[in-house]
Protein backbone atom coordinates (compact mmCIF):
# COMPACT_ATOMS: atom_id res chain seq x y z
CA UNK A 1 0.00 0.00 0.00
CA UNK A 2 1.12 3.62 -0.71
CA UNK A 3 1.63 6.09 2.03
CA UNK A 4 -1.90 7.61 2.57
CA UNK A 5 -3.00 10.79 1.16
CA UNK A 6 -1.64 13.66 3.24
CA UNK A 7 -3.37 16.71 1.15
CA UNK A 8 -5.05 17.82 -1.26
CA UNK A 9 -1.93 19.12 -2.90
CA UNK A 10 -2.49 16.27 -5.67
CA UNK A 11 -5.74 16.51 -5.84
CA UNK A 12 -8.05 17.78 -9.33
CA UNK A 13 -11.38 17.62 -10.28
CA UNK A 14 -13.32 17.09 -13.87
CA UNK A 15 -15.56 19.96 -14.26
CA UNK A 16 -17.80 17.27 -15.60
CA UNK A 17 -17.86 15.60 -11.89
CA UNK A 18 -19.73 18.48 -11.10
CA UNK A 19 -21.89 18.75 -14.35
CA UNK A 20 -24.34 21.12 -13.34
CA UNK A 21 -21.77 24.20 -12.45
CA UNK A 22 -20.48 26.38 -14.79
CA UNK A 23 -16.39 26.96 -15.08
CA UNK A 24 -16.88 29.91 -12.56
CA UNK A 25 -18.30 28.05 -10.19
CA UNK A 26 -16.10 24.82 -10.52
CA UNK A 27 -13.01 26.73 -9.78
CA UNK A 28 -15.10 29.29 -6.83
CA UNK A 29 -16.13 25.75 -5.01
CA UNK A 30 -12.95 23.80 -6.00
CA UNK A 31 -10.70 26.57 -4.88
CA UNK A 32 -13.05 27.36 -1.28
CA UNK A 33 -12.33 23.91 -0.75
CA UNK A 34 -8.73 23.70 -1.27
CA UNK A 35 -8.85 21.92 -4.29
CA UNK A 36 -6.29 23.83 -6.93
CA UNK A 37 -6.49 21.00 -9.71
CA UNK A 38 -8.63 21.29 -12.62
CA UNK A 39 -9.06 19.50 -15.54
CA UNK A 40 -11.53 21.02 -18.16
CA UNK A 41 -13.84 19.51 -20.40
CA UNK A 42 -14.33 21.25 -23.46
CA UNK A 43 -18.13 22.34 -22.94
CA UNK A 44 -17.46 24.26 -20.51
CA UNK A 45 -14.80 26.20 -22.73
CA UNK A 46 -17.47 26.33 -25.87
CA UNK A 47 -19.40 29.39 -25.94
CA UNK A 48 -22.54 27.50 -28.27
CA UNK A 49 -22.92 25.19 -25.13
CA UNK A 50 -22.89 27.64 -22.39
CA UNK A 51 -19.18 28.16 -21.77
CA UNK A 52 -16.93 30.84 -21.48
CA UNK A 53 -14.61 31.19 -24.23
CA UNK A 54 -10.81 29.60 -23.78
CA UNK A 55 -9.24 32.92 -23.62
CA UNK A 56 -11.63 33.69 -20.82
CA UNK A 57 -11.44 30.38 -18.93
CA UNK A 58 -7.28 31.16 -19.44
CA UNK A 59 -7.49 34.29 -17.54
CA UNK A 60 -9.96 32.91 -14.84
CA UNK A 61 -7.59 30.05 -14.43
CA UNK A 62 -4.90 32.18 -14.06
CA UNK A 63 -6.23 34.43 -11.97
CA UNK A 64 -7.13 31.71 -9.49
CA UNK A 65 -3.89 29.78 -9.91
CA UNK A 66 -5.13 26.61 -11.02
CA UNK A 67 -3.35 23.60 -12.45
CA UNK A 68 -5.06 22.05 -15.27
CA UNK A 69 -3.60 18.50 -16.07
CA UNK A 70 -6.04 17.94 -18.98
CA UNK A 71 -8.41 19.45 -21.32
CA UNK A 72 -11.04 16.36 -21.83
CA UNK A 73 -11.56 14.66 -24.63
CA UNK A 74 -10.13 14.31 -28.22
CA UNK A 75 -10.18 11.42 -30.19
CA UNK A 76 -12.92 10.02 -31.83
CA UNK A 77 -11.12 9.11 -35.31
CA UNK A 78 -12.09 6.29 -36.76
CA UNK A 79 -14.74 6.82 -39.30
CA UNK A 80 -16.02 4.72 -42.53
CA UNK A 81 -14.80 7.92 -44.92
CA UNK A 82 -11.91 9.73 -45.64
CA UNK A 83 -13.60 12.78 -45.31
CA UNK A 84 -15.27 12.54 -41.90
CA UNK A 85 -11.55 10.76 -40.34
CA UNK A 86 -9.89 13.80 -41.64
CA UNK A 87 -13.10 16.30 -39.62
CA UNK A 88 -12.12 14.15 -36.84
CA UNK A 89 -8.57 15.17 -37.24
CA UNK A 90 -8.95 18.62 -37.81
CA UNK A 91 -11.51 18.74 -34.61
CA UNK A 92 -8.19 17.34 -32.21
CA UNK A 93 -5.98 20.14 -33.65
CA UNK A 94 -8.57 22.42 -32.59
CA UNK A 95 -8.64 20.41 -29.46
CA UNK A 96 -5.26 20.94 -28.74
CA UNK A 97 -5.01 24.67 -29.53
CA UNK A 98 -8.24 25.29 -26.65
CA UNK A 99 -5.65 23.21 -24.58
CA UNK A 100 -2.37 25.19 -25.08
CA UNK A 101 -5.45 28.21 -24.61
CA UNK A 102 -5.98 27.20 -21.59
CA UNK A 103 -2.31 25.93 -20.28
CA UNK A 104 -3.53 21.91 -20.38
CA UNK A 105 -0.58 19.57 -19.95
CA UNK A 106 -2.38 17.13 -22.12
CA UNK A 107 -5.62 16.60 -24.29
CA UNK A 108 -7.19 13.26 -22.72
CA UNK A 109 -8.31 11.15 -25.49
CA UNK A 110 -11.19 8.43 -26.16
CA UNK A 111 -10.46 7.58 -29.46
CA UNK A 112 -13.71 6.23 -30.68
CA UNK A 113 -14.76 3.57 -32.80
CA UNK A 114 -17.61 2.44 -35.41
CA UNK A 115 -19.99 -0.04 -34.68
CA UNK A 116 -19.51 -3.23 -36.91
CA UNK A 117 -16.03 -2.23 -37.82
CA UNK A 118 -13.57 -4.66 -37.19
CA UNK A 119 -11.77 -3.61 -33.42
CA UNK A 120 -8.30 -3.72 -35.92
CA UNK A 121 -9.20 -1.77 -38.03
CA UNK A 122 -10.69 0.60 -36.01
CA UNK A 123 -7.61 0.28 -34.01
CA UNK A 124 -5.17 0.92 -37.06
CA UNK A 125 -7.31 4.16 -37.96
CA UNK A 126 -7.11 5.15 -34.54
CA UNK A 127 -3.06 5.56 -34.96
CA UNK A 128 -3.51 7.25 -37.87
CA UNK A 129 -5.34 9.82 -36.57
CA UNK A 130 -3.02 10.21 -33.57
CA UNK A 131 0.22 10.24 -35.51
CA UNK A 132 -1.33 12.95 -37.91
CA UNK A 133 -2.08 15.77 -34.80
CA UNK A 134 1.69 14.63 -33.18
CA UNK A 135 3.33 17.67 -34.83
CA UNK A 136 1.02 20.34 -33.89
CA UNK A 137 1.08 18.82 -30.28
CA UNK A 138 4.76 19.05 -30.02
CA UNK A 139 4.41 22.66 -31.60
CA UNK A 140 1.85 23.58 -29.08
CA UNK A 141 3.48 21.73 -25.89
CA UNK A 142 0.55 19.72 -25.49
CA UNK A 143 0.80 16.08 -24.57
CA UNK A 144 -2.00 13.61 -26.13
CA UNK A 145 -3.15 11.03 -23.56
CA UNK A 146 -4.67 7.89 -25.25
CA UNK A 147 -7.53 6.23 -22.25
CA UNK A 148 -8.13 2.67 -22.58
CA UNK A 149 -11.95 2.75 -22.13
CA UNK A 150 -13.73 -0.40 -20.28
CA UNK A 151 -14.98 -3.15 -22.95
CA UNK A 152 -18.59 -2.19 -22.49
CA UNK A 153 -17.51 0.65 -24.35
CA UNK A 154 -16.39 -1.23 -27.53
CA UNK A 155 -19.55 -1.09 -29.42
CA UNK A 156 -20.00 2.35 -30.31
CA UNK A 157 -17.33 4.71 -27.83
CA UNK A 158 -13.55 2.89 -28.12
CA UNK A 159 -11.82 0.46 -29.68
CA UNK A 160 -8.99 0.66 -27.10
CA UNK A 161 -10.34 -1.39 -23.96
CA UNK A 162 -7.00 -2.46 -22.26
CA UNK A 163 -3.65 -0.66 -21.27
CA UNK A 164 -2.16 -3.22 -23.66
CA UNK A 165 -4.17 -1.61 -26.79
CA UNK A 166 -2.96 1.94 -26.12
CA UNK A 167 0.65 0.20 -25.03
CA UNK A 168 0.94 -0.70 -29.04
CA UNK A 169 0.29 2.41 -30.27
CA UNK A 170 2.44 4.06 -28.38
CA UNK A 171 5.11 1.96 -29.20
CA UNK A 172 4.45 2.02 -33.08
CA UNK A 173 4.10 6.20 -33.09
CA UNK A 174 7.22 6.53 -30.40
CA UNK A 175 6.27 10.44 -29.14
CA UNK A 176 7.45 11.51 -26.18
CA UNK A 177 3.94 13.60 -26.10
CA UNK A 178 1.99 10.59 -26.62
CA UNK A 179 0.98 8.48 -23.59
CA UNK A 180 -1.57 6.90 -21.48
CA UNK A 181 -4.36 8.20 -19.18
CA UNK A 182 -4.71 5.24 -16.42
CA UNK A 183 -8.82 5.17 -15.32
CA UNK A 184 -9.19 2.97 -12.54
CA UNK A 185 -12.84 2.23 -13.58
CA UNK A 186 -11.82 1.42 -17.26
CA UNK A 187 -9.05 -0.80 -15.90
CA UNK A 188 -9.14 -2.30 -12.57
CA UNK A 189 -10.08 -5.45 -13.46
CA UNK A 190 -7.19 -6.21 -16.02
CA UNK A 191 -5.05 -9.28 -14.71
CA UNK A 192 -2.26 -7.37 -16.58
CA UNK A 193 -2.82 -3.96 -14.72
CA UNK A 194 0.08 -4.09 -12.71
CA UNK A 195 2.61 -5.25 -15.30
CA UNK A 196 1.20 -2.63 -17.84
CA UNK A 197 1.31 0.50 -15.22
CA UNK A 198 5.15 -0.94 -14.68
CA UNK A 199 6.18 -0.97 -18.21
CA UNK A 200 4.08 2.53 -18.79
CA UNK A 201 6.22 3.96 -16.04
CA UNK A 202 9.55 2.30 -17.90
CA UNK A 203 7.99 3.99 -21.41
CA UNK A 204 7.38 7.44 -20.19
CA UNK A 205 4.09 7.04 -20.82
CA UNK A 206 1.99 7.36 -17.79
CA UNK A 207 0.98 10.56 -18.55
CA UNK A 208 -2.71 10.96 -15.89
CA UNK A 209 -4.57 8.78 -13.31
CA UNK A 210 -8.26 9.38 -12.99
CA UNK A 211 -10.26 7.82 -10.15
CA UNK A 212 -13.49 6.98 -9.08
CA UNK A 213 -15.30 4.10 -8.14
CA UNK A 214 -17.11 0.46 -9.76
CA UNK A 215 -20.44 0.23 -7.77
CA UNK A 216 -20.84 -3.48 -7.75
CA UNK A 217 -24.77 -3.21 -8.38
CA UNK A 218 -24.33 -0.78 -11.64
CA UNK A 219 -27.65 0.79 -12.88
CA UNK A 220 -26.26 2.50 -16.01
CA UNK A 221 -23.19 1.80 -18.30
CA UNK A 222 -22.50 5.33 -17.70
CA UNK A 223 -23.69 8.03 -15.51
CA UNK A 224 -23.68 5.41 -12.21
CA UNK A 225 -19.91 6.19 -11.41
CA UNK A 226 -18.98 5.56 -7.54
CA UNK A 227 -17.39 7.87 -5.25
CA UNK A 228 -13.93 6.44 -4.25
CA UNK A 229 -14.70 4.03 -1.62
CA UNK A 230 -18.58 2.90 -2.23
CA UNK A 231 -17.52 0.42 -4.98
CA UNK A 232 -15.06 -2.61 -5.42
CA UNK A 233 -11.67 -0.92 -6.61
CA UNK A 234 -8.92 -1.16 -4.55
CA UNK A 235 -7.26 2.50 -5.29
CA UNK A 236 -4.88 2.48 -3.15
CA UNK A 237 -3.53 -0.38 -3.96
CA UNK A 238 -3.49 1.01 -7.71
CA UNK A 239 -2.60 4.30 -6.98
CA UNK A 240 0.34 2.39 -5.64
CA UNK A 241 1.47 0.77 -8.52
CA UNK A 242 1.68 4.47 -10.07
CA UNK A 243 3.21 5.98 -7.76
CA UNK A 244 5.79 3.43 -7.96
CA UNK A 245 6.55 4.13 -11.28
CA UNK A 246 7.61 7.67 -9.82
CA UNK A 247 4.45 9.11 -11.40
CA UNK A 248 3.64 12.15 -9.25
CA UNK A 249 1.38 14.00 -11.45
CA UNK A 250 -2.80 14.76 -10.39
CA UNK A 251 -5.01 12.21 -8.50
CA UNK A 252 -7.65 13.23 -10.93
CA UNK A 253 -11.51 12.40 -9.86
CA UNK A 254 -13.66 12.09 -12.99
CA UNK A 255 -17.06 11.02 -11.59
CA UNK A 256 -20.52 9.91 -13.75
CA UNK A 257 -23.41 10.26 -11.85
CA UNK A 258 -27.11 11.10 -12.20
CA UNK A 259 -27.76 10.87 -8.29
CA UNK A 260 -24.77 13.15 -7.35
CA UNK A 261 -25.63 15.34 -10.05
CA UNK A 262 -29.09 15.42 -9.12
CA UNK A 263 -28.00 16.63 -5.10
CA UNK A 264 -26.49 19.93 -4.25
CA UNK A 265 -23.35 20.33 -5.27
CA UNK A 266 -21.50 22.04 -2.80
CA UNK A 267 -22.71 19.31 -0.45
CA UNK A 268 -21.66 16.43 -2.82
CA UNK A 269 -18.21 18.46 -3.60
CA UNK A 270 -17.86 18.07 0.30
CA UNK A 271 -17.91 13.95 0.23
CA UNK A 272 -15.39 14.00 -2.86
CA UNK A 273 -13.05 15.52 -0.74
CA UNK A 274 -13.79 13.56 2.38
CA UNK A 275 -13.12 10.15 -0.13
CA UNK A 276 -10.46 11.13 -1.90
CA UNK A 277 -8.94 11.94 1.35
CA UNK A 278 -10.16 8.47 2.86
CA UNK A 279 -10.07 6.19 -0.17
CA UNK A 280 -7.63 7.29 -2.86
CA UNK B 1 -15.20 -16.21 -43.82
CA UNK B 2 -16.08 -19.98 -42.73
CA UNK B 3 -18.32 -21.79 -44.86
CA UNK B 4 -21.83 -20.44 -44.56
CA UNK B 5 -24.12 -22.43 -42.09
CA UNK B 6 -26.18 -24.79 -44.09
CA UNK B 7 -28.44 -27.09 -42.22
CA UNK B 8 -29.12 -27.05 -37.90
CA UNK B 9 -27.37 -29.79 -37.25
CA UNK B 10 -24.96 -28.25 -35.32
CA UNK B 11 -27.03 -26.08 -33.45
CA UNK B 12 -28.13 -26.10 -29.72
CA UNK B 13 -30.30 -23.56 -28.04
CA UNK B 14 -30.35 -22.95 -24.25
CA UNK B 15 -33.30 -23.55 -22.06
CA UNK B 16 -32.61 -20.09 -20.47
CA UNK B 17 -32.69 -18.77 -23.87
CA UNK B 18 -37.08 -19.41 -23.82
CA UNK B 19 -36.77 -18.85 -20.10
CA UNK B 20 -40.63 -19.12 -19.92
CA UNK B 21 -40.51 -22.75 -20.92
CA UNK B 22 -41.00 -25.37 -19.42
CA UNK B 23 -38.08 -27.94 -20.60
CA UNK B 24 -41.17 -30.29 -21.86
CA UNK B 25 -41.82 -27.33 -24.00
CA UNK B 26 -38.32 -26.73 -24.91
CA UNK B 27 -37.69 -29.75 -26.48
CA UNK B 28 -41.42 -30.33 -28.38
CA UNK B 29 -40.60 -27.06 -29.91
CA UNK B 30 -36.82 -27.40 -31.01
CA UNK B 31 -37.82 -31.08 -32.00
CA UNK B 32 -40.63 -29.18 -34.18
CA UNK B 33 -38.36 -26.36 -35.57
CA UNK B 34 -35.26 -29.26 -36.73
CA UNK B 35 -33.02 -28.33 -33.65
CA UNK B 36 -31.42 -31.36 -31.84
CA UNK B 37 -28.83 -29.87 -29.14
CA UNK B 38 -30.05 -28.22 -25.87
CA UNK B 39 -27.87 -26.85 -23.04
CA UNK B 40 -29.73 -27.21 -19.85
CA UNK B 41 -30.05 -24.57 -17.43
CA UNK B 42 -30.53 -26.26 -13.74
CA UNK B 43 -33.75 -24.56 -12.73
CA UNK B 44 -35.47 -27.06 -15.17
CA UNK B 45 -34.58 -30.18 -13.66
CA UNK B 46 -34.65 -28.50 -10.16
CA UNK B 47 -37.89 -29.78 -8.96
CA UNK B 48 -38.37 -26.84 -5.88
CA UNK B 49 -37.91 -24.06 -8.68
CA UNK B 50 -40.66 -25.79 -10.86
CA UNK B 51 -38.36 -28.08 -12.87
CA UNK B 52 -38.90 -32.08 -13.36
CA UNK B 53 -36.05 -34.56 -11.97
CA UNK B 54 -33.13 -34.82 -13.74
CA UNK B 55 -33.94 -38.75 -14.33
CA UNK B 56 -37.34 -37.51 -15.40
CA UNK B 57 -35.04 -34.62 -17.91
CA UNK B 58 -32.85 -37.63 -18.72
CA UNK B 59 -35.85 -39.94 -20.34
CA UNK B 60 -37.43 -37.01 -22.02
CA UNK B 61 -33.94 -36.14 -23.86
CA UNK B 62 -33.23 -39.40 -24.77
CA UNK B 63 -36.68 -40.31 -26.12
CA UNK B 64 -36.91 -37.03 -28.47
CA UNK B 65 -33.08 -38.30 -29.15
CA UNK B 66 -31.59 -34.68 -28.21
CA UNK B 67 -27.88 -34.45 -27.57
CA UNK B 68 -27.02 -31.98 -24.19
CA UNK B 69 -23.76 -30.11 -25.22
CA UNK B 70 -23.69 -28.42 -21.30
CA UNK B 71 -25.55 -28.35 -18.52
CA UNK B 72 -25.41 -24.68 -16.93
CA UNK B 73 -24.18 -23.94 -14.18
CA UNK B 74 -21.94 -24.30 -11.33
CA UNK B 75 -18.89 -22.50 -10.56
CA UNK B 76 -19.20 -19.80 -7.51
CA UNK B 77 -16.17 -21.02 -5.94
CA UNK B 78 -14.36 -17.29 -4.17
CA UNK B 79 -15.77 -16.90 -0.88
CA UNK B 80 -14.78 -15.12 2.61
CA UNK B 81 -14.84 -18.60 4.68
CA UNK B 82 -13.49 -21.99 4.39
CA UNK B 83 -17.00 -23.72 5.08
CA UNK B 84 -18.34 -21.52 1.85
CA UNK B 85 -15.85 -22.69 -0.45
CA UNK B 86 -16.22 -26.19 0.85
CA UNK B 87 -20.14 -25.90 -0.07
CA UNK B 88 -19.50 -24.45 -3.63
CA UNK B 89 -17.40 -27.45 -4.20
CA UNK B 90 -20.02 -29.73 -3.05
CA UNK B 91 -22.39 -28.15 -4.98
CA UNK B 92 -20.15 -28.58 -8.07
CA UNK B 93 -20.25 -32.13 -7.45
CA UNK B 94 -23.69 -32.47 -7.48
CA UNK B 95 -24.04 -30.29 -10.60
CA UNK B 96 -21.95 -33.00 -12.04
CA UNK B 97 -23.72 -35.55 -10.85
CA UNK B 98 -27.30 -34.12 -12.69
CA UNK B 99 -24.69 -33.76 -15.76
CA UNK B 100 -24.32 -37.56 -15.90
CA UNK B 101 -27.87 -38.13 -14.87
CA UNK B 102 -28.88 -36.33 -17.87
CA UNK B 103 -26.21 -37.27 -20.40
CA UNK B 104 -24.78 -34.05 -20.57
CA UNK B 105 -20.83 -33.57 -22.53
CA UNK B 106 -19.79 -30.56 -19.71
CA UNK B 107 -20.89 -28.29 -16.85
CA UNK B 108 -20.17 -24.47 -17.88
CA UNK B 109 -18.37 -22.70 -14.78
CA UNK B 110 -19.56 -19.42 -14.10
CA UNK B 111 -16.46 -19.20 -11.38
CA UNK B 112 -17.82 -16.51 -9.21
CA UNK B 113 -16.60 -13.58 -7.19
CA UNK B 114 -16.10 -11.81 -4.43
CA UNK B 115 -16.63 -7.94 -4.37
CA UNK B 116 -13.58 -6.43 -2.50
CA UNK B 117 -11.81 -9.50 -3.00
CA UNK B 118 -8.52 -9.30 -4.92
CA UNK B 119 -9.24 -10.76 -8.55
CA UNK B 120 -5.84 -12.47 -7.81
CA UNK B 121 -7.17 -14.15 -4.60
CA UNK B 122 -10.53 -14.47 -6.47
CA UNK B 123 -8.54 -16.43 -9.25
CA UNK B 124 -6.38 -18.72 -7.03
CA UNK B 125 -9.53 -19.75 -5.31
CA UNK B 126 -11.49 -20.40 -8.23
CA UNK B 127 -8.07 -22.90 -9.31
CA UNK B 128 -8.18 -24.61 -6.00
CA UNK B 129 -12.52 -25.46 -6.11
CA UNK B 130 -11.58 -26.29 -9.81
CA UNK B 131 -9.15 -28.80 -8.99
CA UNK B 132 -11.07 -30.21 -6.05
CA UNK B 133 -13.96 -30.71 -8.53
CA UNK B 134 -11.49 -32.89 -10.99
CA UNK B 135 -11.55 -36.28 -10.02
CA UNK B 136 -15.33 -37.10 -9.56
CA UNK B 137 -15.65 -34.92 -13.21
CA UNK B 138 -13.29 -37.84 -14.60
CA UNK B 139 -15.14 -40.39 -12.74
CA UNK B 140 -18.56 -39.11 -13.91
CA UNK B 141 -16.79 -38.12 -17.57
CA UNK B 142 -18.15 -34.52 -17.56
CA UNK B 143 -16.12 -31.72 -18.90
CA UNK B 144 -16.10 -28.91 -16.83
CA UNK B 145 -15.81 -25.37 -19.14
CA UNK B 146 -14.62 -22.31 -17.67
CA UNK B 147 -16.78 -19.34 -19.46
CA UNK B 148 -14.82 -16.16 -19.07
CA UNK B 149 -17.01 -13.41 -18.47
CA UNK B 150 -17.57 -9.75 -19.63
CA UNK B 151 -14.87 -7.77 -17.59
CA UNK B 152 -18.55 -5.79 -16.13
CA UNK B 153 -18.99 -8.95 -14.63
CA UNK B 154 -15.95 -8.45 -12.85
CA UNK B 155 -17.19 -7.21 -9.54
CA UNK B 156 -19.43 -9.45 -8.47
CA UNK B 157 -20.24 -12.77 -11.22
CA UNK B 158 -16.39 -13.62 -12.56
CA UNK B 159 -13.23 -13.13 -12.11
CA UNK B 160 -12.18 -14.58 -15.18
CA UNK B 161 -13.11 -11.94 -17.53
CA UNK B 162 -10.73 -13.07 -20.77
CA UNK B 163 -9.58 -16.73 -22.47
CA UNK B 164 -6.16 -15.95 -21.28
CA UNK B 165 -7.02 -16.23 -17.29
CA UNK B 166 -8.76 -19.26 -18.21
CA UNK B 167 -5.89 -20.90 -20.12
CA UNK B 168 -3.78 -19.87 -17.24
CA UNK B 169 -6.09 -22.10 -14.71
CA UNK B 170 -6.02 -25.31 -17.60
CA UNK B 171 -2.18 -24.98 -18.01
CA UNK B 172 -2.09 -25.33 -14.14
CA UNK B 173 -4.19 -27.82 -13.90
CA UNK B 174 -3.59 -29.82 -16.72
CA UNK B 175 -6.49 -32.50 -16.83
CA UNK B 176 -8.21 -33.74 -20.32
CA UNK B 177 -11.59 -32.49 -18.76
CA UNK B 178 -10.96 -29.14 -17.92
CA UNK B 179 -11.57 -26.62 -20.80
CA UNK B 180 -12.73 -23.48 -21.72
CA UNK B 181 -16.22 -21.69 -22.79
CA UNK B 182 -16.49 -19.40 -25.28
CA UNK B 183 -19.30 -17.29 -25.75
CA UNK B 184 -19.38 -14.17 -28.32
CA UNK B 185 -21.06 -12.44 -26.21
CA UNK B 186 -18.21 -12.07 -23.47
CA UNK B 187 -15.09 -11.69 -25.74
CA UNK B 188 -15.87 -10.50 -28.96
CA UNK B 189 -14.01 -7.03 -27.72
CA UNK B 190 -11.10 -8.69 -26.95
CA UNK B 191 -7.76 -7.89 -29.01
CA UNK B 192 -6.45 -10.85 -28.20
CA UNK B 193 -9.47 -13.49 -29.51
CA UNK B 194 -8.00 -15.44 -31.80
CA UNK B 195 -5.02 -16.21 -30.35
CA UNK B 196 -6.43 -17.47 -27.64
CA UNK B 197 -8.72 -19.62 -29.41
CA UNK B 198 -5.93 -20.77 -31.86
CA UNK B 199 -3.93 -21.38 -28.76
CA UNK B 200 -7.47 -23.39 -26.77
CA UNK B 201 -7.49 -25.85 -29.77
CA UNK B 202 -3.62 -26.67 -30.08
CA UNK B 203 -3.82 -27.44 -25.73
CA UNK B 204 -8.15 -29.28 -26.49
CA UNK B 205 -9.51 -26.89 -24.13
CA UNK B 206 -12.03 -25.71 -26.70
CA UNK B 207 -15.06 -27.04 -25.20
CA UNK B 208 -17.62 -24.77 -26.33
CA UNK B 209 -18.63 -21.73 -28.77
CA UNK B 210 -21.91 -19.95 -27.41
CA UNK B 211 -23.40 -17.41 -29.63
CA UNK B 212 -25.49 -14.69 -29.28
CA UNK B 213 -24.96 -10.83 -30.17
CA UNK B 214 -23.89 -7.20 -28.73
CA UNK B 215 -26.43 -4.68 -29.11
CA UNK B 216 -24.62 -1.45 -29.56
CA UNK B 217 -27.18 0.68 -27.32
CA UNK B 218 -27.30 -1.99 -24.39
CA UNK B 219 -29.70 -1.15 -22.05
CA UNK B 220 -29.06 -3.53 -19.46
CA UNK B 221 -25.79 -5.20 -18.44
CA UNK B 222 -27.74 -8.90 -18.00
CA UNK B 223 -30.73 -9.14 -19.92
CA UNK B 224 -30.67 -7.25 -22.89
CA UNK B 225 -28.18 -9.30 -25.59
CA UNK B 226 -29.52 -9.53 -28.81
CA UNK B 227 -30.54 -12.14 -31.84
CA UNK B 228 -27.00 -12.86 -33.54
CA UNK B 229 -27.27 -9.77 -36.65
CA UNK B 230 -28.85 -7.73 -34.19
CA UNK B 231 -25.54 -6.85 -33.05
CA UNK B 232 -22.10 -5.46 -33.56
CA UNK B 233 -20.58 -8.85 -33.08
CA UNK B 234 -18.57 -10.46 -36.54
CA UNK B 235 -20.16 -14.16 -35.41
CA UNK B 236 -19.07 -16.20 -38.68
CA UNK B 237 -15.40 -14.58 -38.38
CA UNK B 238 -15.02 -15.54 -34.94
CA UNK B 239 -16.37 -18.75 -36.01
CA UNK B 240 -14.23 -19.08 -38.09
CA UNK B 241 -11.28 -19.20 -35.92
CA UNK B 242 -12.97 -21.80 -34.02
CA UNK B 243 -13.78 -23.77 -36.98
CA UNK B 244 -10.19 -23.33 -38.05
CA UNK B 245 -8.84 -25.21 -34.66
CA UNK B 246 -11.04 -28.33 -35.58
CA UNK B 247 -13.64 -27.95 -33.86
CA UNK B 248 -17.37 -29.43 -34.51
CA UNK B 249 -19.05 -29.53 -31.48
CA UNK B 250 -22.63 -27.21 -31.66
CA UNK B 251 -22.91 -23.66 -31.99
CA UNK B 252 -25.15 -22.84 -28.84
CA UNK B 253 -27.51 -20.23 -28.68
CA UNK B 254 -27.52 -18.21 -25.44
CA UNK B 255 -29.40 -15.12 -25.06
CA UNK B 256 -30.62 -13.49 -21.73
CA UNK B 257 -33.28 -10.79 -23.20
CA UNK B 258 -36.26 -9.33 -21.57
CA UNK B 259 -37.73 -8.04 -24.57
CA UNK B 260 -37.94 -11.82 -26.69
CA UNK B 261 -38.78 -13.37 -23.15
CA UNK B 262 -41.56 -11.21 -23.24
CA UNK B 263 -42.99 -12.12 -26.96
CA UNK B 264 -44.65 -15.39 -28.03
CA UNK B 265 -42.23 -17.77 -27.62
CA UNK B 266 -42.67 -19.51 -30.73
CA UNK B 267 -42.76 -16.93 -32.91
CA UNK B 268 -39.28 -15.81 -30.98
CA UNK B 269 -37.86 -19.66 -32.10
CA UNK B 270 -38.75 -19.06 -35.52
CA UNK B 271 -36.09 -15.85 -35.06
CA UNK B 272 -33.46 -17.66 -33.73
CA UNK B 273 -33.69 -20.13 -35.99
CA UNK B 274 -33.48 -17.60 -39.24
CA UNK B 275 -30.85 -15.51 -37.27
CA UNK B 276 -28.69 -18.70 -36.62
CA UNK B 277 -29.01 -19.72 -40.16
CA UNK B 278 -28.50 -15.81 -41.73
CA UNK B 279 -25.70 -14.34 -38.81
CA UNK B 280 -24.07 -17.39 -37.43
Amino acid sequence: MPAPIEDLSRCAIHTFTNKPWSLRQCIDSYQAAGVSGISIWRNVITPSEGGVTPEEAASMLSDAGFSVPALVRGGFFPADEDGKRQSAIDENLRCIDEAKAIGAEMVVLVVGTVPGMPLAEARRQTAEGIAACLEHATACNVKLAIEPLHPMYAADRSCINRMAEAREICEALQNPMLGIAVDVYHVWWDADLQWEIDVAGEQGTLFAFHVCDWRVETRSMLTDRGLMGEGCIDIPTIRGWVEDTGFRGYNEVEIFSEDYWAMDQNEYLQKIVQAYQQSV
